[in-house]
């Protein structure tokens, strides 16, 4: 029997009654006798409540308080799961970032993992105990509380599932695994029972929710397996590991694993100099896309960022700059379609109805830029004609 | 014991004396007790000499034809290197790629491998004696000869490999393995024991020409481990293989892993329209990077196909293109530098005297487009940034 992480989201944890499931089913597990590590997030819109509540006092917040206000949220999820789970007669601990021994950088808001000192966990597995850790958390070598930045509990889960040398991590969401597409948008969209690293990376790199593309960084360069399935269910969902050899040995077949998608994204147009160089030293959070066209720097950014990222302009100086809103991607993701003329011809044939800005290539994605509008109508067409019916 | 499939690049069998003393080497490997198939190329300058012959005959030669023609170089190679062996007193048998099984589908001049029916390989290993394949091509299902494009050797040695279940495949080449940048230009370049079937992907897709992007992608997909070594020396060179976790657990710093640049790039801007699309559908050759930007698809080609690619284009209804000379590439490979912002802001604090015309990310490499004049230069002053003296 070995550790196995679990890691639970906002909206697996959103209310008590959710909580308590989640308790009852942990506790069967607990009987089989793997030692279970748990991480949860915040409870869903506490985070953004509480983001709230700060915004009501100040338009621009410390990002030390942000860090200490917001990793409350962890505090009140995990010591919820925690009285259930002791509710359902199992011995259970929860732990902040901190105390999970979990050191970052000093980067408030957006800190990044230097180690994990998990002697307290392992203390507290030999006890026999569930041990809960608060996702999304950690504490800088200054001993100040830090935060990892959006999507950093799946981050921590994946990082403590390597320092402990879990058998595999497990990410509980809202949705049943990783699927061709979003099935919100195709609607035959199919679940993948596996995909690997590789493809993962660029899914996650590309648009796709649901797994934070440093979450799979860290995955990948430690190869620890990580299963996403329900939260609600707990059905098998999809195994992100290792690719197997493929069994028909099709050889140089071009195979779409995915398609990733991005809508309402805003773009900014950057003049190149200085003040450029120390905005982006200063910007702390996600950027979907950067690139430099020319004279120009070109960020791509989700737009819930617009108003962090406005003021952060005007305080770098900058007043009237380019920004255009309802930008879309569309990014097919699989070996071997990069640089293929053939396969261009055949993405710009299946496009042409479409207004299509852009396409490039990464190693294992070829990426389609065009109006937000037009997203799910090219994303569902691609579907089709890579994943038939 | 197993099976180990080693190939030799023209450079590796361009004389007489080089094949014999190939030949004397892998005596004593053969003594050594593993099974041995040999995948070789055709003499250095071979397939260029041949090359230059039809094209004294025609401008535009059958593409079945030079097939026929070109593959007379492996012919030649194989055939020296087996008389070399059994001079030595070592069994041995020379294939073609038809006779090894190597069946491909029927692109003249740029086939890829459908599946390899190794049964007379197998035969004559268990005589004990070394075979020996002709790499770079091929049989069609309509038994016509094809030839797997540049770099195909690469291919057929990795696909062989596969299908043979080989222990490991050995690239003997005119370089003692994979370096963080060509030594060529950055003196201190590192020789790196071992990299990532990923970061070698990505290196083979940005402009190495250690190994070929295809023969990668084989590698990668089937988990062939692949060594690229010196054939003058025959010592350890580079192992791609599948990434170890890192010893130190450094959680997440962003590596460079390596440096890799491209010189001499042609661009040609092309409208997009329908004879864009018949033209990438009969451009059967590599094409470094496509990119669409508005109404224009960007080809950016090595200059060694203009003469090739102009004639398609003429033939295709082109007169007045844009095409633009000197264009050049330097790209940083490596996990977790795409769509940092800090990270590029580092990268444009180093380019500053760069004429930059363009930067963009891929799933784990930052591509800088430049003057083809400013790559050396780029290139050295990057390799001293990331990886010192």
């Amino acid at each position: 029997m070995g550790i196995i992480v679990k890691k639970f989201g906002g909206s697996s944890v959103g209310s008590v009654p959710q909580i308590q499931a989640i308790a009852k089913k942990l506790a069967q597990e607990y009987h089989q006798g793997d030692q279970l590590v748990l991480v949860v997030s915040a409870m869903a819109r506490t985070t953004d409540s509480l983001f709230g509540l700060a915004h009501e006092i100040t338009s621009h917040p410390s990002r030390r308080e942000m860090d200490m206000l917001l990793t409350a949220g962890e505090r009140i999820s995990m010591s919820l799961l925690s009285l259930a789970l002791l509710e359902e007669g199992i011995p259970s601990i929860s732990f902040t970032g901190s105390q999970s021994g979990i050191i970052t950088d000093d980067h408030h808001g957006n800190a990044k993992i230097l180690k994990v000192n998990a002697f307290r966990i392992h203390e507290e597995l030999n006890k026999a105990k569930i041990v809960i850790v608060a996702g999304f958390q950690g504490v800088s070598t200054a001993k100040e509380i830090t935060t990892l930045g959006r999507g950093g509990s799946d981050t921590s889960a994946v990082a403590l599932a390597c320092y402990l040398q879990a058998q595999h991590c497990e990410i509980y969401t809202d949705v049943a695994g990783v699927y061709s597409a979003d099935p919100r948008i195709v609607r035959n969209a199919r679940l993948l029972p596996e995909i690997s690293f590789m493809d993962m990376l660029a899914l996650a790199y590309n648009g796709s929710k649901v797994l934070h593309p440093r979450a799979v960084e860290f995955a990948s360069k430690y190869k620890v397996p990580v299963e996403v399935k329900s939260s609600f269910t707990f059905a098998p969902g999809t195994m992100i590991k290792n690719e197997e050899s493929p069994k028909d040995k099709t050889m140089e077949t071009i195979q779409v694993t995915a398609i990733a998608h991005k809508e309402n994204i805003l773009r900014y147009l950057i003049p190149l100099d200085e003040k450029a160089h120390t905005l982006l030293n200063k910007w702390q959070n996600e950027v979907f896309k950067i690139t430099v066209q020319g004279e120009a720097l070109e960020l791509y950014i989700e737009d819930k960022y617009e108003s962090e990222i406005d003021y952060l302009l005007t305080e770098s100086g900058y007043d009237e700059l380019s920004k255009d809103h309802n930008w879309g991607f569309v990014i097919l993701i699989g070996l071997g379609l990069a640089a293929d003329p053939a396969f261009m011809a055949r993405v710009l044939k299946l496009t042409q109805t479409i207004d299509i800005k852009r396409i490039s290539h990464g190693e294992r994605s070829l990426e389609l830029i065009l109006p937000t509008q037009q997203v799910a109508k090219t994303l569902v067409l691609l579907h089709q004609e890579f994943f038939g019916e």
